[in-house]
């Protein structure tokens, strides 16, 4: 018992999870408010599903799956396997299978939803992320896939990217299977785990991923991955055909001709698009972010993908009987945030409150009043919250950045007039009270300007 | 081999589970909104947690502590467990000892996310919420209770509610500790069950909650629940007590005074206000809604609290010797939109696409011609997405609700005018190109009008 007392628990978060503040979050919101206006412009239909699944309606098409725990969480519940949710885009398959009959074919949505993802932890790796998913199922048509690509495209663009920040690049799952069969790699396992190596040129370097297309590769840790076990030639051919610049992929060039009718082109065809997901079946695309970003450690690093998607026909079909071909693209909203906090002239705006002073607590209901006409004047602003003395009062007032404090002591209520105080000039001024909302917006007016 | 290769996954939602469709969610963003302008008003700070903390910083607090599992997802880390949180505050109070250093003192958050309950699944039981919570960190101000009653009801009258249609109900956790103190009422695990107990009377009624008052309950399932073992007569006066109207508490009454002072009047004093989770040490909440409401079995019920708080100012403690008094509110996002979408006279709009019907596949570009044109002028519009002929276009559109479709055969093509058909009158006019987009905005307005 005498040990239960002095119990004190972690403050400490476990690894590959975060906090995060306001600016990231005004910027993340900025982001979400541009995603749905053009979601409604193209036409989707909004959708959540929720965080867990059960296990066996979404479990079988990770990309990580000879992981330990297989790369989700899991939990078992009663008799059957629950798992959070991996990606919003076998949630997406379970619902259609669900209401098949009821949906209108073919059917677009779109969710934002956080996704998990059990990893290794480890620096900068996060295990929780937010994602943005918009996808056309029940449809071949190609122009779906295309317009993924260009509706992503005008999303970047109202969150303030030029053309030159970002490339649009494509592929398709065609162009490795045709490099397969040409190489007579045809076992399942030795396909996936290619894919799978190939999708990690950007994270681990060439070299390393020859390894995982070998025989196999130990990393940093001391833990050994399997590799695809190929051959030096297959292995070679391989290599060489990720710099192909023509794709002699049907389905490229058809989206290819309607990007061209769009005006679109902020694009490139580019083999070394290879996505990990074993479920693509044609068109793949990646979006990529081409100015420089520091990671945590300060680093100048190329940001690489902030996202992606492809063509996956089957993955409905796995349900039952129901031909439901489908094309999706997400976008990862941490990542995008995080490049963006960091892009040069990019500015969001934070408003902290204007603060009303208390000089004496049995004054109360003038501090009030004064503060109910604020807000009715849609100004933020509070009464100082704490129960500190003056400059404690200040000191709260710097730390949250506010913009002004109000005074109203004796002096000022005996004149009936109200001291302002400009807290990023350090000027005070006396003021009417029926003027105090109006000279406040124009101080925050002023502040505004300053950027 | 075989039998896995016909193994067919789930369709269903795992119990406690739900999707939830564009109306539903679109009714949540305008809430979210309304909550985000009035927490810039009153000079709140945004924060997010993650989904995940360390079991032993979160799990010591939760109400249903005797229930498998004790209430909460939990995965066991290497060698630490982790937890789904179950509420937005436990994380406040870790995150709070985390950085306490640097914070301001008083700390203003707001937070919106998810939690989890991992409750015994059964009907209308859900077991993933949407939950808003606004907290003052680091005061005993009384003034920062009432404001957080305050904020609610703005936030409440926002989205459409009148004074009649909600109210905020006070208590104090002082006035049940005053009642056991008389009633020699000391043991821990009396008072946290007593206060559970009370907490279920919406949920379960009186009757059964004398039951768990007394020896205990016997649910429908045949679930025993240990009571928390009350004589008679202690049972008696506690629920004599619930009928008090007026509270004999200071900080209740100091609260009433505040809220006189803003000339709030839509609240009401009310012990029977308990509030089930041991953590509070003061002025307790809870924000109820007075329209009726149909359930999921189309039955009316008094549809009771959408959420509420109080003072909690020991919880920071937990982690060390930091005095940190605290006081915060909850609303619970899911119920009070299953509550604004069966309220009268409340309305969202939705909108959906204009429909451009595909003829002929190698006028392709003609189409894009116009879609480009109407969605540069922010009109919903897309060209049929899917494969099939005119009859099964016509179809989609109206299955989708879309307001009108456009048709640019062979005869259109001919005599450079488009046909728009509204789908809402049938009505089909022909129109030049470059009047389309403003032929549209006028049946969507019409459209808007007809509501």
């Amino acid at each position: 018992m005498g040990k239960k007392k002095t119990f004190k628990p972690s403050k400490e978060l476990p690894l590959g999870f975060v906090d995060r503040k306001e600016k990231e979050l005004l910027i993340r919101d900025f982001i979400i408010s541009n995603i749905k206006e053009v979601m409604i412009k193209y036409g989707f239909q909004y959708l959540e599903t929720p965080s867990f699944e059960y296990t066996d309606s979404i479990g079988k098409f990770l990309p990580d799956k000879d992981r330990p725990g297989e790369g989700v969480f899991s939990f078992k519940d009663e008799n059957k396997w629950l798992s959070l949710r991996y990606d919003l885009t076998a949630p997406l398959a379970r619902y259609v299978a669900k209401n098949y009959l009821e949906i209108p074919k073919p059917f677009k949505r779109y969710q934002l939803g956080t996704v998990w993802r059990n990893e290794k932890p480890g620096p900068g790796r996060y295990r929780e992320f937010l994602q943005f998913d918009a996808d056309y199922v029940g449809t071949k048509n190609l122009q779906a896939d295309a317009e993924l690509c260009i509706l992503i495209s005008e999303i970047l663009e109202k969150c303030g990217l030029d053309k030159k920040d970002y490339t649009v690049k494509i592929s398709s799952r065609k162009v490795t299977d045709k490099l397969f069969e040409k190489l007579k790699i045809t076992s399942k396992d030795q396909i996936s785990s290619t894919l799978r190596a190939l999708d990690k040129i950007d994270r681990l370097g060439l070299d390393e991923v020859k390894k995982l297309l070998g025989e196999g590769r130990k990393d940093k840790s001391g833990d050994y991955t399997k590799g695809a076990n190929l051959n030096k030639e297959q292995i070679k051919t391989i290599v060489d055909n990720l710099n192909n610049k023509k794709s002699n992929s049907d389905d490229v060039e058809e989206i290819i001709k309607i990007f061209q009718a769009y005006n679109f082109n902020n694009y490139k065809f580019d083999p070394s698009v290879i996505r990990g997901l074993e479920y693509y079946t044609g068109p793949i695309f990646e979006v990529n972010l081409n100015f420089e970003v520091k990671n945590l450690k300060k680093q100048t690093i190329q940001f690489g993908s902030i996202g992606g998607g492809g063509r996956y026909d089957n993955l409905v079909n796995n349900f039952g009987n129901l031909d439901c071909p489908a094309t999706g693209i997400s976008i990862g909203l941490d990542r995008l945030v995080f490049a963006l906090m960091q892009k040069k002239d990019f500015k969001i705006k934070s408003t902290r409150p204007a603060i009303i002073c208390v000089f004496d607590k049995t004054k109360i209901k003038e501090y009030i009043d004064i503060l109910v006409k604020l807000r009715s004047s849609n100004i933020s602003s509070e009464i100082y919250p704490g129960e500190g003395k003056l400059k404690k009062q200040m000191e709260y007032a710097n730390k949250i950045g506010s913009p002004a404090v109000i005074l109203y002591g004796d002096d000022e209520i005996k004149s009936g007039k109200i001291t302002l105080k400009n807290l990023k000039t350090g000027n005070e001024n006396s003021i009417k009270i029926e003027d105090l909302a109006n000279e406040i917006k124009k101080l925050l007016w002023e502040d505004n300007k300053s950027f």
